[in-house]
């Protein structure tokens, strides 16, 4: 039903509801849906409207520059389905489940490829008929880094994606990548974050002696592990998990937990705010 | 910060985000938070405003009537402490978690009086400072309930409450006691309901050997269990506890799920349409 | 580690922890985990033990006799993976997930085969080179009932399976199918049990107005949705879901809790006692 | 129904479980419930026992010190209902809560005294007729760190307590201080340890912009917030949330989790071993 997602988001200012809505009433358009929030220790005004109705784009924008603070961001999308691309080492359980997801249209996604520094995942990843692109890494060091990027970059630009999906995909990424598609990337990391950040946080969470571990998926930026967070669930253990037994148990919270965040990202309810998200479930 | 909550619901039509808005700004208010939600089934609008600013209720109330169609509920309110009378049998849990809070101010409540159809909880409440009522009852045919209902009537008539709480309060009550209260009773109860409708819910859980047991807290209506839920919540279960075992787990769901619903309650936060809720949270 | 894993239940009596552990310990074998639970009410008494060690099952077994009450059930297994016939009707996130498993290893067990009263999974179940049986049903009258399950149980006798997973199989079936899989036969039901049984479970949940829906795996038995619970799990709602959506919303959970409740059945961790369940995580 | 716990702790040899029964059983009591775990990182065996009967505890403790390796933990107690002194700052969730579960014997506890570095909870404690000591600390240098804990020493002095309880007592504490309650001392921490150690972890909570907080009870050891972890829990939150509000909201898990943690160890049902805890629910 819904034509269209507006996304605006501006400092606050007395009215603004008033006179975003008045742009679409006056534009004869249908509000589905809106949503709002003011962050009160910024004085910033977030807001999204789902539309439908037969509307001019360009007008419409053009009535909310005319009412809106200079700074206003504005993101008027009619695109549903968002294009993807995948990167992936060697285990499976998130890439399963967003092929399975992808097949039957469970997701509002396309996914274009996989890429893969491992080519583990590619039998699996052909079944569903979407390309794999094996992209072997020869070592750790900053050159190889650089190297490898690369090949990356040579071949994202042949795709043009919306997205790009880190399922379970373990190498660092250098500040350049991140930069370059800097709020497109959504990571999954196998910790409650900002637990067990960086390496084997299994491992980290059983000798700490928790008692319940977690899953967090966060757009990715420049410090490993430290972008805004998207979503995130947890599942009780006990003492008699061993530290393989929690990663085993995890792998199910990580890719339900990756397809949320995914969920709310490909719907346009995701703002990034500094460090945080503000998300209109 | 929010000096007036304005609640409103009706049928729904276009550009009433913008008209309602309209109103609150050409009254230079300051709105601190909007929320709004179409019931697609029933094309049925409902919208939460929390606003700030020198108000002139019957004006802006004068306004919205010009905007609005007619069937519309509109509720303006600056009383932020609302005013209950608890009701209560035996089981202490409910009712001490309630004492405390008023005591702390932890919930936007006063609690007027508690009435009891026991007496073991006067000592309790009395140590708080407030008024125990002791209406025992004779018995459970339609005269003694009838008789025993009087009695709390009379009793009601000399305190101006807002909300009746049913903090286990184990007397199934007439169909002319909860119209008379009418969205204004809220019960708990102990099951996830629509399960385990009626006495005993935990022994009934136990026999059913569930895995997950739960509370529940809703608006009382004429069929006992049936009102409006407002919140649940539930707890893991094994084949270790016995049923008293789950109920002294659940005691502590139970006074949570109580203390969050009330919470909505008395913020002004909840819709009543028709067996189900709206909740701006 | 494990080689054996050791299942009995017996009525419970003085000693029987000391004279069990006996038997192992003077056959000279390694006890890696004991569980053990007496069921109160009825004064029964349950036991696990995963041992390893070179093992002679029949003298280990007559050793358990000689000191187990004559009704006692043992059960002695060195079968780590267990053979599966799945049966599916349309939806495919339960069979997609379980296929995911098989071929990865993720669960102990081996899909023997999968059939279906419709055929649009029978692409997806190739695509993993598993036997598809497509068996359409004729109608829902007794006659059409007895001649499909006719049909099934034929198919069956070709294959050595030890469980069957009704993986969103939407036919309800006769008492004469289920007393023939007895404790065999392991179904997932689209609500939090007991709460919806039957059909539309998301329906009922929307029109109830419930906060929090869920799912139940189960074994299956002559009364529909009424067999002992092995695992459950929820997920919070609220009045923004459609039932469809809430339906959407469920389907993560069902198969996250079909996986987890076949994952404590092939490990032997299960006992039926009624219509309750012991299970020794 | 139980008489007696008996927690047995050592390194792993074969046949424990048969020779340790065997004791028991040949002293003619009645196991209610043995639970058993093998830690096989650290090859060692943990063993909770509940049993009834008429025991002569010295004779129960010489059989099993005839049977054990000799480095093996034995600690057999009759004592149900522990003694329990509470230190507390200026919040009262934690307090209050115990102070309701103490007067109505929700758990086996029994509150000698509560201690305060502020006199604000004095009222609250002595509604419920239990002595306050009220304790001003001068200030956070070491040699007002000594004083104030030497005074706290005298006063303990006067108690003979099993357990002391931090709830929500807000000066850190010296290394002598936790080493002469070593194993007997603990805390509520309101954060899901390891996130957000040390001061303000709501505010932390805040601005890393996580999805959900939580609460950790755990031993008190030198390192602050480091001690083993006995219970944890979590809830949501999102972008509506200010750091005070997730303060809030997370009162009502401390509270909880610290009751739930205090249930296990007043049971007997926690190991420690290492910075980790065995804990047979």
């Amino acid at each position: 039903m819904t034509d269209y997602i507006l996304k605006i988001d501006c400092p606050d200012e007395k009215g603004l509801v008033h006179k975003i809505t008045g742009v679409l009433f006056f534009n004869n358009l249908n509000i589905e849906r809106t949503d709002e929030f003011v962050d009160r220790e910024n004085e910033h005004f977030f807001m999204r409207v789902a539309f439908s109705g037969s509307a001019n784009p360009e007008k419409i924008e053009d009535g909310l520059r005319g009412i809106l603070p200079n700074t206003a961001n504005i993101a008027l999308t009619e695109k549903q389905i968002k294009d993807v691309v995948i990167l992936v080492t060697k285990e499976h359980h998130c890439l399963s489940d967003l092929l399975i997801r992808n097949q039957f249209k469970d997701l509002p996604f396309n996914i274009l490829a996989v890429i893969g520094n491992h080519d583990v995942l590619q039998p699996l990843t052909e079944k569903f008929d979407i390309p794999f692109h094996y992209l072997p890494a020869s070592g750790t060091d900053d050159a190889s880094r650089l190297a490898h990027e690369n090949q990356i970059h040579e071949l994202l630009a042949d795709y043009d994606f919306d997205f790009l999906v880190l399922a379970k995909f373990m190498r660092v990424l250098t500040p350049d990548f991140t930069k370059r598609y800097r709020h497109k990337t959504i990571n999954i990391h196998h910790s409650f974050l900002p637990a067990f950040i960086g390496a084997n946080p299994y491992r980290q969470a059983f000798n700490r002696g928790v008692k319940i571990i977690g899953a967090t998926a966060h757009f990715v930026t420049d410090d490993l592990d430290e972008g805004p967070i998207i979503f995130q669930d947890v599942i009780r253990v006990n003492h008699t998990k061993t530290a393989v037994e929690m990663a085993a148990a995890g792998r199910d919270v990580e890719k339900i937990v990756l397809a949320k965040a995914l969920k709310f990202v490909f719907e346009d309810r995701v703002f990034i705010s500094g460090n945080r998200t503000i998300i209109f479930e």
